[in-house]
């Protein structure tokens, strides 16, 4: 039986790792893959310490600071489901069906993009169809391209392509910009940025690749010609993987901020939780918290068995 | 009037000055100095992504990354009080008289090292009585000294100290370490530590320098030949600056995990709150998340205004 699985790959997972070995227990670390979100990111600027830093080489630094530590890591699988043995261990599925049992875990397993859900969005994924403007954005030079959505995710991807692309439209549900003012306002401040504001895209259009888009303003439809489209409609949490826990109307998993969830010895930090704003500090120091109280609850329980 | 005063000059700050001005509004940090406990700590192993730095660095670090954006600096001035002017304005004193106005105040203040409060204690600090291992270890280089405390600090200290000074005592009130575990180990095994336990500390003496200390332990006094005393046992909040907060019966500030305090406009952030781990990283996340939620009050009431 292990002492600790943590599962995901990001920031609030390795600050846990770090933490909970430091503490003096085992972790198991369970990830498909490293990085996450941040590696969709082009620059982190606000991760106090590290002035400015591209999002993948900081996932990698954050990886390497917890390879410090005498982790195990699973790396390359997902974990399906988390469910309880018995009073005392843990159950944690992965997708090759290999079953690990453990005193306690934390689930800090993040979000993924929400889906635009409209026609075309799934045939022309990956053939003009983003989720990363960061990783797919240089394919675009010289051309034209749509960004869906203006919130948080929405504007920082336009403030990336406004540099790379010929011209950026930006596609708006509603109006105005949201997210970090100093983002808004370069995006604001871009000569080759055109914002589309109360439009309803209803269908992604192109053979074999993305060649248009269409979206519905005030009863009107408009055809936009655009070589790619990034869907930048926010993130879903990963949060189905047990029934251990209690998610919010949004699937976000509801913890204490000693990172508790409703079953004892299960914690979850990072995104997929309830709890503070999704940036990569707030991340780390729930995974900090989470890693200690693990900890310590492994620690009890050990004692007493 | 201002937009936001911080008062702290540490991590929490820091961070949350980052998060304020990148989130549009402006922000003002008050700090008699920069660092906070850090400035005390030998090296800095656990703020993910930097593997392993010394704490006056790390300090530098993030002060220079503040800098980065533009915030105005009141330092070498302590805060005094903070106050309600009326409805929309806090008072922020400082210790020179003069008083600043703003919208907002994020308290960051940290916390101090708390005093043993016996005799000879205080005549004899800076002078072989200390409060920093990490600052003044070195100067009892070949010499026997003692750490008084065994918990977090206390253990910090005497990890440091056992390879810089001859012999280290840790005198201790209780039984046992507790500390990250790996630092607890790093004690244990290293042969030049010797741990008393159970032992109350009674004076302090020497002229004009510390000659030893005399500690009780089961109704018996012990004499000890030591020439430094290093007083590790915690902090105390700095919290004593407003009464517009309330606190727990350890004089931490009560926030909610927003970082609001009981009075609107006011937030608390870092080591002087009852949330979360005194970390590092806690504390950064922390300030993030006040300073994002003063600078969304502060534009609310403006566009109020």
């Amino acid at each position: 039986m292990r002492d600790l699985i943590i599962i995901g790959g990001a920031s609030a997972a390795q600050s846990a790792a770090i933490y909970a070995i430091r503490a003096g227990i085992e972790a198991t670390v369970v990830a498909d893959e490293y990085g996450g979100q941040i590696n969709n990111t082009d620059k982190v600027e606000n991760y106090l310490g590290i002035k400015s830093m591209g999002g993948p080489e900081m996932a990698e630094k954050f990886v390497e600071h917890m390879r410090e530590y005498d982790v195990e890591e699973k790396k390359g699988l997902r974990a399906t489901e988390v469910r309880k043995k018995d009073d005392e261990t843990f159950e944690v599925e992965l997708e090759d069906g290999e079953v690990l049992e453990s005193r306690a875990v934390v689930i800090a397993t993040g979000g993924h993009r929400r889906k635009l859900d409209v026609k075309g969005e799934e045939e022309l994924t990956g053939k003009g169809v983003s989720y990363c403007a960061v990783c797919d954005g240089p394919l675009y030079q010289g051309e034209e391209v749509a960004v869906v959505g203006a919130g948080y995710a929405g504007t920082e991807a336009a403030a990336y392509l406004t540099d790379v692309v010929e011209k950026v439209h930006v596609i708006n549900r509603s109006e105005g910009y949201s997210g970090e003012e100093i983002t808004i306002k370069q995006v604001r401040e871009a000569e080759n940025v055109e914002h589309h504001e109360n439009a309803q895209i209803k269908e992604i259009y192109g053979d074999p690749m993305v060649e248009g888009l269409k979206y519905e303003k005030d009863g009107e439809k408009t055809d936009l010609e655009v070589a790619g489209a990034f869907i930048e409609i926010g993130t879903v949490p990963n949060s189905g993987i047990s029934d251990l826990v209690e998610t919010d109307e949004g699937g976000y998993i509801n913890v204490n901020p000693e990172m508790e969830t409703r079953t004892e010895g299960l914690y979850a930090a990072g995104d997929v939780t309830d709890l503070g704003e999704q940036q990569l500090v707030v991340s780390a120091g729930q995974g900090c918290q989470a890693g200690l109280n693990a900890a310590e609850y492994v620690k009890e329980k050990k004692s007493e068995s």
